[in-house]
């Protein structure tokens, strides 16, 4: 190794490579309490089935105990020597509780320790990650009820289309919001079988009661085939295509976020908490925040489609890849939890230009298929008809430099001889919101009624 | 545009080009029986909301037939011009029954149309997924049950760990694809809201009942928001994270298969229906398809990283870029649907070579678990100790060259002064399999159990 | 096969399951040039060491000449009972030259031909990228100079932060371009090594000449090691992740279209070659062909992750896995073709509103830095107290209501004394960019210089 | 926040969630020398020009010599409140010289700091990669070299296809890395430009020379676009994905590591260093550093899809979502020189099981191609036909029941009675092998020629 700026890390001995390569102990330590905790319910169950005593499996239980209690309070020694979690507790309890230390690892092995240990900390996470799903929606919610009449642009294609509400845009939030926390639901409800007592990839020829450690451990059953048991890491992959699909409507958001704050478009107004300001330039806020939000959907997709690639063609059952399951899966749902964090944040923080965006939804003849539907409706013409002649009356208003609700009648009806004044009830930004009452349009009473449905929902959870 | 090489393909005029980027009816023609289904449900509803008439539902009705009848019998022509699915089938309508056609599209737009569509799409994809996946498990299952005895070497890191049965093997897969079905079950679930009537983005101010359409098209409810209705591709992002891991498993199989038809393996052989052969070497069988398989979850991944990439950032409501939804999940998801035909057929067709099985599973001191067990067992020994015992009874037999089981009982007592004869009846590969009988373990009991539960659970689908 | 929907598809005998994913005729016969091209440069080099006669390959070549005629004449009738394009020439070549064409396979395999005709084509399409990425280019640099003084924000986090000029912005995306062209150079050169000759995987017997046949394709040399050669597809891999970032560049570019020609914005507008209109709000222009060119990355970059995902852990040498190289590839790079010429076609299309551009460049304080570096260059204050100076005169501007140009002397001179009315020439817009004349810098002058030097180098492509 | 979990962490006030969320000294600090040593050149560049004084350089430089010594001493207090390496290092400076280092910051800003530092950082990485690359080459050489006539089998499909000897094979990544060092050097080519003086993303009005700064840090010249400049993350995406290809590389060779140590193979032994052991299972030797090499694929394709991901469709200038991209490089590339640390490592303890290869190679009718061959070249027949009689002999000799160079002449001349006893001079392994000596076959004197020719140009880096 003639390399200088490498080579300080690796002119060591092989081993040392190896070590470097090999040990994992840096971040599955994020196990130590499910380690800990499926110990404890592995060692009871031995003692309850007889395969060892009591005595033994209480000085185990008081043990890992104290193991706990010394890395909680951080003075436990982790030792890459040891290469796992799995390992250092071990070791840690044989110097504390002696030759009982050694009856503990009966009937298992690293193989179905590990994925144990593994689905619990994802089950952890994802219970986490649902609490802050939950408190994102609960902010949505209690801003799309303050503005439930807050009348704003409808986009598409980032056109004016269609006048909707702010309370309507966020709750379309909360929808995607409700899908995400189906999916880490289903995501739990599926990864919830425990692989404890499948051993190495065989089975074990103990008396075993697998149902019972799964009962202890808060499984709905064990896994079924050992085989599979060990060699599954589907309960990740499942997790983190929920947190990617979940990443995305967080990074549309927060790409809405960073083009209304624009001064260009100045539809919202962020604080200083989730800002950057310039000390050259008070007057600018940076959204660095929602930016970042934005971003991290990036490493959320990326462990995903990592991880595929690591499990894509590996034969059964164990093999040495999947410890790389652990780091990117670590690092992605901790950054989906720190974007929930921040953009209930910035949901709370955030104030609307209410003036700007009525002023915003006013122009640009938004209110042109109202003037259609109402053509449909009152004179009976067929859509495709009212369509062609609504297009005429909007030519006639730009031509004229005015917006549709100021066009004289008589314009109007230079296009189409039957229409009435009544047309205009329908043409102001406030008639065409409210008129839009189908289940599930903007209509505020609707907004209202769906928020309200949904803070009953969150105060049920 | 002087390149020549693609020069012939663009130097038309700008219009050309925006047609080539622009045009989906190359792609979304395969959504022609959705789409007609939907308009049917949607027209019909109109009438009974009393929005249309029933003579102008009953002519959109049948007219709509005949278009169905048009393209299923290959006489209808597709037009670029008319861009995409639903101006196809709308235009030729119109030709057929007149001014009605014109009423078809009141209180829709293509934004819900085009998400009402591919969500049936969807749905009928998963569908036949899930049935294909259930015939995949049928294959296993029979398969399995013909082997439950049938013993081979477990693997981990591809050495030699213990014996474990080509049937208990078999059945890991059936777990796996039990998952898959389990997920594109909740993906079907959770796709199934009606987006009609959700208009362009903001619903409408016609009277609809959407509760009747998305009953009449076969989905459990409308969607609650609008603006979510037309933006969200949630369903395919989930279908294809489902996709995606289905199709990891099937590589897992895959290499398995290449690996085991190796001549240097030989466990496996595959006829004539999956190989491709060598004239020149007639011996050779290269396992194309199984390699195909391997090869397909690229593919499928592919098809997910491109989508949610796509969706990354988008503003609500409907964005053009989500025309990218369709060609690469239909591609993918036709990709797991062959592969999943290849490999039901592969499974039906294999045959283990039971004597090379066998032979290898009883090489390698693969039952050197069951020796620490017996000590554990019968000894009383810790777990920790018994495992030191038997790494030296194991070097005494790799010394004498034998394999445990031939192993003279007194140079086992060199090691370990209390063991007896009686532990011959553990180091056998047959004994070493049947003793793994806890639950989800590999003893040929279990495996028939299992394999036994999963035909009953098939025949119920 | 119980499925109804899919079982039409595949309830035939298992050796058409196997035709269906094995065949690659359907997208591979768009090699047929590169194919015969190979064929004719190996039957060249064959007859040249006396490997075959003079009379067989001078029949070869007149039959593969009369094969090429009829597959660009429309009459060859591809099949796919022969299963790829080579096989497919080769059957047609013995029914037009009998037994020559048995002779043409002499000395080769499907491996090193089939890696061979891809190459090719992966050169032939850099070829067509590049042009199209000049073409891109010169449209880019012709607008950049004639919009050399057209002041706009320049923007961080999407804030106006400093002036720039819009030739400027525009020759951002030169550079990238060049970039990229200098990454597709770079593969183009890397891959010009040809495998022909590698036969099956370890060479051959056959006193070739690989160097002849390299130069008669255009290659540069011949590969140097016949198992790699066959195995290798960096070339695909590398051109994919060029493409990838090249598309990653229009992505950006096309989102700040969307977001210019968004009517809250109005920085830019495009007539009705690029964008869709409605017939009922005919004021609209939705950005089509930029939302599709920035959804087109998603396909591009799944395309690279797809086959990075099939080649990982393939073992040597030829793995039918590779089949799954060409697909993706092709369809991603005419993704990338295709989105180029619609970029160039919108860059020659858009008109931008110079009045908005401007108007918006001297709202929001954009001099800030100007005064800030006055207070540097002039009074010879560290920059960091400059700093804080300027970010309290701004307060005092804002407080007033007016910009920076507008502020009274004295009221800058109550937060610093030392400041002169020499400041104000630094406070216009005009004169902030003028002064951004250190190289690289937005100055109209040196934008013009570096559009005229590009114009320069295009024109010596 | 109601969840315990994850509440502790985030019950703080918003703030403290923007903080965790935006600071970025927990990674960048990596970054320190590069920033140091930016600093220094751009202070000497402004006192050359007369920006600032050459006391105020000299105690800059001073300074700057003083806070790598404490980072490098360990005794430096990185502070998040401080956000970054730039904001640490330029507060530290001022506590140690006072007033100058409010001068430093003079005509740059963060932007193109940053920008410049991880240029930098990217460029040292490159070189320490590419010495890493030159030492696997050269492992691999050197046993290349001692096993140049050493036979194995040559597979396609996993199948036997021909023999080649082992140092063709290791050969073969030999040519890999070859390839993945041009692309490395290309990207350190390309990248080579000088961001800093660019400012915030439009240039700067004092008269720097961006020239000397450039040539001061060891690149080829400024960045030509300040915009651009601040823009560009191409060199990452570029670096990511040639360690992305050179990663697939290693996987392949890990894979065959996996499956040639399998006991069911036995083609290669490796020692403790890079395998792990079983204390139960002396015999067992799990080549988890091989699995790891192989699993680590996915980390680095997953950091090219995620920066991508991130990337896509940004508007110009600098947004924060850029800082997104050095967490997942720099783990990236760290994890690629930690695989080729491995590797070589492999490479050098390997042992190969010559008997099992050559035992292998010489099963399987591999030398079937010599045959056909040999009835080319003496007899005169097309290769077809050839092909197909080579096909009847062998079916007769598998009739047989033995290897081709077993068979009796009379039985091949009972299906082709022209062959001569001179045709057995081909059929065996040693002769395939050495007939191979086409350029790039597999014939020991052409691996030796290689190897040695390789041997001068790694002498020559």
């Amino acid at each position: 190794m003639s390399n200088k700026m490498w080579g300080g890390r690796f002119e060591s001995e092989p081993a040392a490579i190896m070590a470097e390569i090999n040990a994992s102990i840096d971040f599955d330590q994020k196990l130590y309490r499910q380690d800990i905790a499926a110990s404890k319910a592995h060692a009871g169950m031995l003692a309850d089935q007889g395969i060892i005593s009591a005595a033994d499996a209480a000085a185990i239980a008081k043990g890992l105990d104290a193991v706990l209690a010394e890395i909680e309070g951080g003075t436990f020694a982790f030792s890459r020597a040891l290469e796992d979690i799995h390992m250092n507790v071990e070791s840690r309890l044989k110097t504390l509780v002696g030759e009982a230390a050694g009856r503990l690892h009966t009937a298992r092995s690293r193989n179905d320790q590990v994925a144990t240990d593994f689905k619990l900390f994802v089950r952890d996470t994802i219970d986490g990650i649902d609490a802050l799903l939950a408190d994102y929606q609960q902010a949505l919610v209690e801003k799309a009820l303050a503005h439930a009449d807050t009348v704003m642009p409808g986009f598409t294609h980032l056109q004016t289309a269609q006048p909707v509400t702010f309370g309507h845009h966020l709750l379309a939030y909360v929808e995607m919001a409700g899908r995400d926390r189906g999916r880490f639901a289903d995501a739990r409800a599926r990864l919830n079988e425990c692989p404890l007592g499948s051993a190495a990839l065989a089975g074990t020829s103990f008396p075993l009661d697998r149902h019972k450690t799964a009962a202890a451990l808060g499984f709905s059953r064990p896994t079924a085939n050992s085989l599979d048991a060990v060699s599954d890491r589907d309960f990740v992959l499942e997790t983190l295509s929920a947190a990617a699909i979940a990443s995305v409507h967080l990074s549309r958001f927060a790409e809405e976020i960073v083009i209304w704050t624009s001064p260009l478009v100045g539809f919202l107004k962020l604080t200083d908490a989730f800002t950057t300001g310039s000390s050259i330039m008070p007057q600018k806020r940076n959204p660095d925040a929602a930016e970042l939000v934005r971003a991290k959907t990036g490493r959320v997709c990326g462990a995903l489609t990592a991880l595929l690639m690591v499990m894509k063609g590996l034969p059964l059952a164990y093999q040495k890849d999947m410890q790389e399951d652990k780091e990117g899966a670590m690092d992605a749902l901790a950054a989906l939890e720190l974007s929930l964090v921040a953009m209930a944040g910035m949901v709370r923080d955030m104030t609307p230009d209410t003036v700007r965006m009525r002023a915003a939804a006013g122009s640009g003849y938004a209110t042109a298929t109202d003037l259609a539907d109402w053509l449909v409706r009152v004179l009976g013409m067929p859509f495709r008809d009212a369509h062609h002649v609504t297009g005429r009356i909007v030519q006639a208003a730009e031509k004229a430099g005015v917006d549709l609700s100021d066009l004289p009648l008589a314009a109007m009806q230079a296009v189409e001889p039957r229409i009435t004044a009544a047309v205009f009830d329908v043409l102001t930004v406030d008639s065409a919101v409210k008129s839009r009452s189908s289940y599930g349009g903007t209509a505020p009473d609707n907004v209202r009624a769906q928020a309200q449905g949904w803070l009953k929902r969150l105060a049920g959870d």
